[in-house]
């Protein structure tokens, strides 16, 4: 249950991150800065917690939230001074992916659903909140039009996971380095 | 309860047609495809399950998954020997639209919820899988564009069911099949 | 608790308004603009209900999507014989933000939820139903793009309700008042 929290904050962290890069690429002001990093960031694990009937994770736990005003607030920041290429969205993405993907995966899998419901499930943790931050910005989700790279990787990834279950845990974070790059 | 999971079976498999060809025609690639056509064939029945507080009705059984992957993969390879007009994606839309709708009342109905919320719940049953497709293919709904045809077939067949009842089932299929055409 | 249905009725009705007026705009046909008109007004609150884990509120009380149905029928006479300025879709915006925004506020506080917590719920209640207005419609969300005067609004107003707690929920509907114009 811990690791599922250190997963999700992390994801919050990293999501938020993307979130605020798209919105100011798209010139919003600084509210839809924030409101888009929020969606980004607990889009993903949200509707996790809905479909599986949990109580949603930042209710228990304002942490989370602040953790996003505060990556969203660096990020304004940084990209003040510095203009980030479109390299550091996916790079931001990928990790976010990661971490949504296992802490739905072992998720649903503490739940006893069937490996393949797993893997959906983890492959909604890992992208809904990408998805409503493209649906926002008006944009064909990115997931979608760069597939093979993003969501390949993640259903490999999780399936791995699932087959190397709990032992392999290690081996499924060097999997997933391995295939963002 | 037999019989829902019959409707529900036959919706995914006609949504999933109609995702895949409405991704195909966007020219995502096959992660794209596969996608859009589970966020089709799923979309309708999860919202409503959410909504009555239910049990996510595919992470019961991964059939339903299965089903979409395959009805997927045989569009695609349909698709690539034969150019299906728009037609298709219209008539597998009116009968996903039928089974979910019906699926949707029965469920509302058990609930011994009021009539009218019946007829709103079976609506977004029978809708809600198809407008998530049009938005993630950045399109204004298509039951919004051709509302007349669409969602005022589904809000007759609906109204219809419910005065009939559990005895008019029959009645109520050949009402839909009357009106998708 | 009897506030909390009396703030949600008269949310749901200007919603349902200003739901009815962005369809007109967009030339949708009557069905359509009974959908967007109905996703606009029950949005929010039900992405509420969802959040919490409680039951629907439009599935307790039918008259919910009478007064949706009967606002949109009255909003599109009215538009046949008088052309609105835009102006009366951003009033009838702001009141439903206050009556949804407040009507979350008090659900998430009766809850015990954290402060933090309580105000993002209001900001969601208060939002959702406009956000899905204008995805559906293909835009990039009005609250995004005049996010200073809507977004702060919303939560300079929750924060302050918070602060004054029961007792100052008279004053709190004033400042939304001097807020909104």
């Amino acid at each position: 249950m811990q690791l599922v929290r250190v997963l999700d904050f992390i994801g919050v962290g990293v999501f938020a991150v993307s979130g605020a890069l798209a919105a100011g690429r798209k010139r919003l002001d600084v509210v839809g800065v924030v409101v888009i990093a929020t969606v980004t960031a607990i889009g993903g694990g949200t509707l996790r917690d809905l479909l599986m009937n949990r109580t949603i994770f930042w209710f228990i736990d304002p942490a989370y939230l602040i953790a996003i005003f505060a990556a969203a607030a660096l990020t304004m920041l940084y990209v003040r001074y510095r203009h980030p290429p479109e390299r550091q969205l996916d790079v931001a993405d990928a990790i976010g992916l990661a971490m949504f993907s296992i802490s739905g995966a072992r998720i649903a899998e503490q739940e006893r659903l069937p490996d393949l419901i797993v893997v959906v499930i983890a492959v909604i943790t890992g992208t809904f909140g990408g998805v409503l931050r493209d649906v926002l910005c008006n944009d064909i989700p990115m997931i979608l039009q760069r597939g093979r790279i993003y969501a390949s990787a993640v259903v490999a990834g999780t399936s791995l996971y699932v087959l190397v279950q709990h032992a392999g845990l290690n081996r499924d974070l060097a999997s997933y380095g391995g295939m963002a790059t």
